[in-house]
């Protein structure tokens, strides 16, 4: 059986970019070879990507002058410091202006490449190799970079968009299982969001999914980076209709800064926190009541979790959504659903709903 | 007597922007109102110019939420790391993504502060208030913003235009003499690669010029901001005649990392590279030796050498300039004269004319 390929392109006018989905990508010169302008290539990885993909990505780059610089990983290296060993190698290695920098990891190594790459000589190409679900669905398509501060995450960065994305699922089949679940969590989120049949096809699909099986993840991953970049397309610079995109990130992220960032993968608090807008949503009128249970049910056989953490009382959940029980009415946005696939951004709901539902699964504090 | 007063809008399609010359503009208000989106403002500023200006700039932003930061002063602080400290200043007092950031300061301040600008929460609008010649007639057109990193000057940086540059001259009574011819040497450049009047006309000021008479200096920033901008608007990515603004730097670069950064100031070797540049022109045949002679005598007439240091062998100088003897034939690009206002950039040359020239100025080695 042959296992489908897709490639799709982001339109972005001048700074359009393919993106490259199938098995086996990796390693295939021609995926890079187009997107490569000089002949200096800097690739930068991981302690723990590296030395499983490594060797087939530069294997794809055979022929060129090949440099590469490998990061301690985990998001606690995601910051200025971590950014200038980037510099150090390209400056000791003399990488010139026409250097072409390849991020070979999750979204960590590719916010931190994508920013390097923006700022080196005030801004070199590069292509991002994604190796986590969440990176292929997600940050390969928005052109997000940047690192975090000690004082806030994602604070210090650029929009610099890739030459061209290289998602190769075989890389997948090395993946954890929960940080496969929370890649699936941002997949569920674009049928929610703004495709109504997507959603149901990943109704009919968890189980390939769950199997890793390439055709599903192909199909899964083309669909959802579709959506994204429909919406970035129309909104390069997020002001409007972007918006969507963090549907569940405000209850998300409450969640978890209040139990401490890693305690909870993001994708986790994000698939709680699109429950919780399905409720708000529901509780207001919006969602009927058996949208709600099918979003926590595909959520929840995706092995996400669904119910938020008990830890929190109703005023903190309040403070890490950064707003005063006081001035609530008409000052929090939030992104809900009017129904599966038809999100809207709002800050016109009644508050008494939003505190109701705090309350509840505050439990007792 | 009213002095007169500039102002020149830099033509970048949407990122266009007014540049305000004149005596007393820093403690304008409407010179910052219409080009501060919020509320919140972060004056950036540094050791020497804040005690002087700080209050002035701040009277202008009365009104308004109105943070500052004061950065060490000096070249060698300009780096990631006092990048950062503006980042903490900003996520310590809760500044918002519509934050404008107000460069206070010459051109380290300015860089800083730009790049801060650039990649705080992915670009927030700043506003330039260059201090010294120098920064009023060349950073503050341009766009370019960066630091410096241990292994090269201006390596990490972005592009990222001002919403307006506020060049108050008043602020250039209190400038050293040095900085003030510094300052001059870039102003002559305009004259020497696209404008012969331009050249006549500081001839015929340089009394009034060094005598910083406001009139004069008004006069001398406009137009020398006027011919950046009109190199720019054309090409604001440097791919083509931008190159031109480089008249004298592969020469004045070989004097300053020569001699170690901080010996010459950067328009002091910008100067000899200039007559260095003038120099060689006339021995290819392309410059008359009158044309040489006068653009040494008013550089120098502005109290800036001329002559290049002595310390530097014919070697030595090659290698500053990045190219190597075996293959210099076609390899350099330099800016050259044809005349005083027509400047070529061209690699088309003979090299032995360039190794004579360097035999000779290096001296005894």
């Amino acid at each position: 059986m042959t296992i489908p390929t897709g490639r799709l392109e982001v339109e972005l006018g001048p700074r359009s970019y393919p993106i490259f989905i199938g098995p086996g990508f990796i390693s295939d010169p021609d995926c890079y070879a187009p997107y490569i302008a000089g002949r200096q290539v800097l690739v930068v990885s991981n302690e723990t990507v590296a030395p499983l993909y490594l060797d087939a990505t530069e294997s794809a780059l055979a022929g060129l002058d090949c440099h590469h610089v490998i990061l301690p990983d985990g998001e606690q290296y995601k910051d200025l410091a971590t950014l200038n060993s980037i510099f150090d190698t390209l400056l000791d290695e003399r990488l010139g202006r026409d250097v072409t920098l390849v991020a070979l990891g999750g979204g960590v190594v590719g916010d931190m490449t994508g920013f390097a790459a923006a700022c080196y000589q005030r801004g070199v190409g590069f292509i991002q190799v994604p190796t986590t679900l969440l990176a292929q669905v997600d940050s390969s398509v928005g052109g997000k970079t940047g690192v975090n501060h000690a004082l806030g995450k994602n604070m210090i960065g650029a929009f610099h968009q890739p030459r061209a994305v290289i998602a190769d699922t075989d890389t997948l089949e090395t993946l954890p299982d929960r940080e496969l679940a929370a890649g699936l969590a941002e997949v569920v989120k674009y049928g929610l969001i703004r495709d109504a049949a997507f959603f149901d096809w990943l109704d009919a699909n968890r189980e390939r999914l769950l199997d890793r099986d390439a055709s599903a993840l192909v199909q899964a991953i083309e669909r959802s980076c579709r959506n994204k970049a429909e919406v970035v397309a129309a909104d390069e610079r997020e002001v409007g209709q972007r918006a969507f995109l963090n549907l569940g990130h405000t209850f998300g992220h409450a969640i978890e800064a209040g139990l401490g960032y890693g305690t909870w993968l993001h994708g986790e608090a994000i698939a709680t926190g699109m429950v919780l807008a399905a409720e708000l949503s529901a509780r207001l009128g919006w969602l009927s009541h058996a949208d709600v249970r099918r979003t926590r049910a595909l959520l929840s056989g995706f092995g996400l979790p669904v119910d938020p953490p008990r830890e929190l009382s109703a005023e903190r959940w309040l403070a890490l959504m950064a707003v005063d029980k006081k001035v609530l009415a008409g000052r929090l946005r939030l992104v809900l659903l009017r129904g599966i696939g038809d999100a809207v951004v709002t800050a016109d709901f009644d508050p008494d709903i939003l505190l109701g539902l705090l309350d509840e699964i505050a439990g007792d504090h």
